[in-house]
């Protein structure tokens, strides 16, 4: 079949809107029609060469949400008509991770996905000439139309608007999943966000979810403080105006009975690795944990001092917020329709596919929260 | 009263064995007659002038155990003719950190202790001059006669020899309390230490006692083979004998099933900081614990892509082995008497108080694992 998608040719250039070429599924595939996705910052930062492992041509696009219009053969999990989140995180339930019971990180299809492919290393993609055109992440969500393997599909309610529940897809699990399946942040807890773009808002109504006491925002930009509230920050913090960021943590968490202070947990939403070593050492003597969500630009290390991780603060990262795909998406789609979790406000923009590339003009100035592409 | 002690009178020299005056136990202390002490790492760092908080004179000695002769006001927990070994962590159970239930790291007289006093602020050595001599640690176990708070000794059985049992007042608690408090090694675990001193000692049998199948040990010297497989090592690397020790790990740990590889945990007990980094890196995918044990030079740092950590690896640190010494203490000296952990094969040397520099020759020389003075 054709169909219509965003391609990105090459690394740098604007992503081209063209017909492409869609192979059917194979076993155990599913052919999605894709109805939103978001425009996510690793989409761009594969788009923009900084992405050592970024391949072209490729479709981008990994935070959709669809329908299913056809199934390969084997395929038992879902049907033609269901409502679907595709997955870049897969849970195939039978690999050394999945199995575990101690990350999401699902490897059964890691080694094509990384290469552009669908598991039996090739490309259901290629252009009306033939060439092939790379998956990416596993979801190529920026056509209409999309190939994905049955472990790598999250059946959802169908009341459920796709536009908004495309986000979940990507950012809103990760954020709100790095408080809850990653922290496993308590009641009561003092929690420390740094970046209040899209992940950032979305780790604050984690917080706000698990309960926590005091939820600190920091961020260079003051006009962020009014979403950042809107979503469950209790404090915040620019750095422009305090010496040091790390210290200014520390006094705000102090309590009479407790002069230590120090976050319990905190959360890097930025990619910065300077921000990663204040996230870290800003948590509290004994148990602080800092999570980095951020990704970091290619060749970046993060340091401390060991002493930092001796006096008993732990160092960890989240991936698709430790969330395993298939069990926990279609859970995070009931909190958005029960009106546990909010996603409309940070839907900013909603644009067509013939206009994906505002969508990242937008992103660069800053003028975004997420924009969705509806088909 | 007067007691025989090993003074350091400042760094980098020689202790010196003089009398010296010890002022009774005052509120909340404990007068406690040292039958025995360890002679550990950390008194040499402090002693060198390594230590950027090392104070002199004092007298140092951290890993003692003795018997109670005299209590202060106020104590109720211990009486004369109790044997204790004295805690440099200790365990106030009133404090922000002791009720977190999420460390042993007491703060209730972290600051006077760092200063080298008691918790009122003054020091109960002096010269026979008068002048005061600094306490260490808290512990000051190189003395035959020593105060501490009362929140500082652990009460333990009466028929565990002192001269073995000194040492689970830093050593054997530090090693095996990494491995089943700040780990948590499950039964099955695949784990890695680096560094087979006395510190990889006691996590390898911590390792052995937690049920982990294979126990990889790396060391540089091949000579600590038959010690390292006596308390439970299963395998030995010598990062000599390879290209790249943390593929060599990966290698070793992966099966038919799980072709990625990785250690479950891994400790580094060796205090060099590129360590510390292969032992992050060469942990599981999704799940590895690396716990820093060591002590890193003054000002050193640790690094690492925050990929490690993104991909689900877990940085952490142990101090005492996250022991609450009053509680865990004399279950470890317990276990010791039980016949479930092994001590005597890592006391090599026994001195008296007058030879305890040779303890630190042998200590320099690599000869010893543990040297103990013997009052």
């Amino acid at each position: 079949m054709r169909t219509r998608a965003a391609v990105a040719v090459a690394a740098g250039k604007p992503l081209e809107i063209m017909e492409v070429n869609l192979a059917g599924p194979k076993a155990g595939e599913v052919l999605i029609e894709i109805k939103a996705t978001g425009i996510c910052h690793t989409d761009e930062f594969t788009l923009s060469g900084a992405d050592p492992e970024g391949l072209f041509p490729a479709i981008l696009g990994h935070e959709g949400a669809g329908v299913v219009v056809e199934v390969g053969a084997g395929v038992t999990s879902v049907k033609p008509g269901d409502h679907v989140i595709p997955l870049y995180t897969p849970e195939c339930r039978a690999c050394p991770s999945c199995l575990s019971q101690k990350t999401n990180l699902c490897t059964s299809i890691r080694a094509t996905q990384g290469q552009g492919l669908m598991p039996d290393g090739t490309s259901r993609f290629s252009t009306l000439d033939g060439d092939p055109i790379l998956h990416y992440m596993g979801c190529s969500t920026f056509s209409n139309y999309t190939v994905l393997p049955e472990i790598a599909v999250a059946k959802v309610r169908e009341d459920a608007p796709f536009d908004k529940i495309c986000y979940i897809g990507c950012g809103v699990t990760t954020g709100i999943g790095a408080v809850i399946n990653t922290a496993k942040v308590e009641i009561g807890a003092k929690a420390v966000v740094f970046g209040l773009g899209g992940i950032g808002l979305n780790v604050l109504q984690g917080l706000r979810l698990a309960g926590a006491d005091m939820i600190i925002g920091v961020d260079l930009n003051d006009d962020k403080k009014p979403m950042a509230e809107h979503f469950g920050m209790t404090h915040f913090i620019n750095p422009k105006n305090c010496d040091n960021v790390v210290q200014e943590i520390v006094n705000l968490t102090k309590t009479p009975f407790d002069q230590i202070g120090g976050a319990d947990y905190s959360f890097d939403c930025t990619g910065n690795v300077k921000v990663m070593r204040d996230a870290l050492e800003c948590t509290h003597r004994g148990w602080g944990q800092s999570i980095i969500i951020g990704v970091a630009p290619a060749g970046a290390v993060i340091e401390t001092r060991p002493f930092q991780l001796v006096t008993g603060r732990v160092w960890k990262g989240t991936a698709f917020g430790g969330a395993r795909g298939r069990t926990d998406v279609p859970k995070i789609v009931d909190w958005y329709m029960d009106g546990k979790i909010e996603i409309d406000p940070m839907i900013t923009h909603t644009l067509k596919l013939d206009d994906i590339n505002k969508g990242f003009d937008l992103m660069h100035a800053g003028e975004s929260i997420r924009s969705v592409v509806v088909y």
